[in-house]
């Protein structure tokens, strides 16, 4: 994992770019991180992939805002291509939806040498991605994201999949893109909510094993969600932090796990709510379930105390829950909540695996959590 | 590319068994190839996957006959399992179908660590084989294929996948099993025509660049249609052929292409008959496709006219055929082939990529052949 910072010089203007290089071997690629890359996609392609002709997959909300820009600054560079359009939302992640898209590529007869460009969130980044990975065996790849969610997270690492009716990306493939760009200004129309949700998993890079970085966030908060250079940055360690585990531990046999912060917990809210986003979103599963990780922590006597109370401190700082009280409607129970984690596919002869920490940056993998001691501090948090 | 010859010792039984060794580093893996193998599949997969379940997939006429031995097989060796039953046909290599055992294999809820073990031809192969490489991104894959077809060709390689409305084998992924399992004891009850579209398979091997083997098959054709050591022979060596050139080239950038001998023809004459099976198997297109490979060798200057000659007469005494007016009903046009061979996908700049040869065992990528010598030689063997 080598990066660069900000690199000068842009035939585009004068906006900062930053770049971090996703290091895979022959597989490595780059992603380049700024405001108005969007307008600079076509130049940033060719270079990398000359040639080609491509299949550009958005959402209709997506769409509507940015896909005129992405297709006219492909057009400039000489990339022929089609625009697939779906509906915005998780449920786009189906086998139907994927048919539709392979069919769509084919027909436009791209071939293994094209790309397909995945313009907008986590949601049409894995399925894009999915279905380069399969048509043909394996097409080239390019994100756009253009949620903060898919900057910092899902457009990094490779995995790209599909939603089952038995549950969440539980089919898919290994397949890392040619290039990712991320263009911050982007999101500038995202909703607060989906900024903040993106958010937590910023802040989750920071409580694994960069605890600088928190403190960096914590400092400039009002920076990051405004935008300009703070964002930029902050973005661009984020990137870098996943593409060190990623490097790492390319097809999550290991080490991966780290990434799972917060997600045991998360999840099993997600579940319990029966994945309705008007009461929860993924981001803010996450973002109880880092406090739940840490407060977990310090009664195991792992973790200071004071820490479970700055990262919950920080992430309400940023709008985001950080109480299983704070979901609203119907009150949880703990029996749900155990169901969730139980089907969280990490338990093993009865003991539970969490990734669990010894305070801000110093998380790790515990795998004999005993199930009782979960069940008996959520029973405490549901009180609390 | 190691091989071993016949082993001894076997728990089973006396019946001699062969080995080759798929070489890819870490994911290599064993062909067994023997009479009753079937009926050993349990140690066999339990010695190298020890724990696992499993799903197997069948078609229903394979199923019919086959399936409660592996199953008892399986069973013995304390292998948990479901089955998945699909009708028989090329039709089955779909994405309903493949959404449908992608479906049943979440419904018996195994794991990353579990496996796929496909049972039957190169139709279930590559299904079963695609939906193990995407359910939770990759599971365990075992082949246990029982027509020639797949014990020489299809199971060796790694490539899965299914059709699409618009072209066959277009939608899928290079994944690897852990083991092949060939009973040649199965292929008995195969009908004499499958068999014989599996034996062309094989002769394109010593076609390829294994001049001593077609001469083994020349001199015991009735060996290998007749079962027992001859048959087992031929097929290790099919095997260990092909495991050598995806040895070479994985994931089909270069080499790998000699495997198209005699299917840039092939193809054009079964999408020119629209995949009736009835009048083209895939097997006798690659027949009269081979044969016309050589004879179109042999007008450029490239191939002695005896070789192709002897290719012919070999095949014809396999009871494949070996011109294109065998084929049955309405007879074929230059145009239509024409438009199937710029369809198969190996046309750059106006020139065809072929493959051509010097001679038996001594085929080579020719990548500017003339499209137009290519049509006038077509409408001269329409004559013949
Ligand atoms: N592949 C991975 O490693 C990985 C990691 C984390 C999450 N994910 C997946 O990501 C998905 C969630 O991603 P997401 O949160 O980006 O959801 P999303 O793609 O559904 O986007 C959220 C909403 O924001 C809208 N939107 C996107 N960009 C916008 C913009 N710039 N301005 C205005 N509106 C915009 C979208 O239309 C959508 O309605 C989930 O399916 C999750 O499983 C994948
Ligand atoms: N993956 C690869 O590298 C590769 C290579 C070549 C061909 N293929 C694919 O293989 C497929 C063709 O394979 P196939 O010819 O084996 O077809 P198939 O699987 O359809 O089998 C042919 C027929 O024989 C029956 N059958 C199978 N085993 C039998 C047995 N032991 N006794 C009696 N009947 C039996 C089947 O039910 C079927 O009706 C095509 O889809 C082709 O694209 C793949
Ligand atoms: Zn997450
Ligand atoms: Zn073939």
């Amino acid at each position: 994992m080598k990066r660069e910072a900000a690199f000068g010089a842009e035939p585009q203007g004068t906006a900062p770019r930053r770049r971090v290089v996703v290091d895979l071997g022959a597989r490595s690629y780059d992603i380049l991180i700024g405001p108005g890359l969007i307008d600079a996609a076509g130049a940033e392609i060719v270079a990398r992939l000359p040639g080609i002709r491509a299949a550009i997959v958005t959402d209709e909300t997506v769409g509507r805002l940015y896909l005129t820009r992405l297709s006219v600054a492909l057009r400039a560079a000489g990339i022929e291509h089609v625009e697939i359009v779906l509906p915005a939302g998780e449920k786009t992640k189906s086998f139907e939806q994927l048919a539709h898209v392979v069919d769509a590529i084919l027909a436009a007869r791209l071939e293994r040498g094209d790309a397909v460009i995945a313009l907008g969130g986590g949601v049409i980044g894995d399925l894009a991605g999915f279905a380069s990975a399969i048509v043909r065996r394996g097409m080239r790849f390019v994100q756009v994201p253009t949620t903060l969610l898919a900057q910092v997270d899902s457009s990094v690492g490779g995995k790209t999949g599909i939603n089952s009716p038995r549950g969440k990306n539980l089919v898919g493939a290994f397949h890392q893109p040619s290039l990712v760009l991320a263009d911050t200004a982007l999101l500038d129309t995202l909703s607060p909510r989906e900024f903040a949700a993106g958010y937590a998993e910023m802040v989750k890079y920071g409580l694994i094993d960069r605890p600088a970085f928190f403190d960096m966030l914590e400092a400039d908060l009002g920076g990051v969600f405004g935008g300009g250079a703070a964002r930029g940055e902050a973005i661009r360690v984020s990137c870098e932090a996943k593409a060190a585990v990623v490097a790492a531990d390319e097809e999550e046999h290991g080490s991966r796990a780290l990434l799972n912060l917060g997600h045991t917990f998360g999840h099993a809210l997600e579940a319990a709510v029966g994945y309705d986003a008007a009461r929860l979103v993924h981001g803010e599963g996450v973002a109880i379930g880092m406090v739940l990780a840490h407060r977990f922590s310090a009664e195991l006597g792992f973790c200071p105390p004071e820490d479970a109370d700055r990262v919950a401190a920080h992430l309400a700082a940023a709008g985001l829950p950080v109480r299983i009280g704070a979901i609203p409607d119907a009150p949880l129970t703990v029996e749900e909540l155990m169901r969730g984690i139980a089907q969280d596919k990490k338990v093993e002869k009865g003991r539970l695996t969490f990734i669990l920490t010894r305070g801000i940056g110093r998380a790790f993998v515990a795998n004999d959590v005993d199930p009782a001691a979960v069940e008996a501090f959520l029973a405490r948090e549901l009180d609390r």
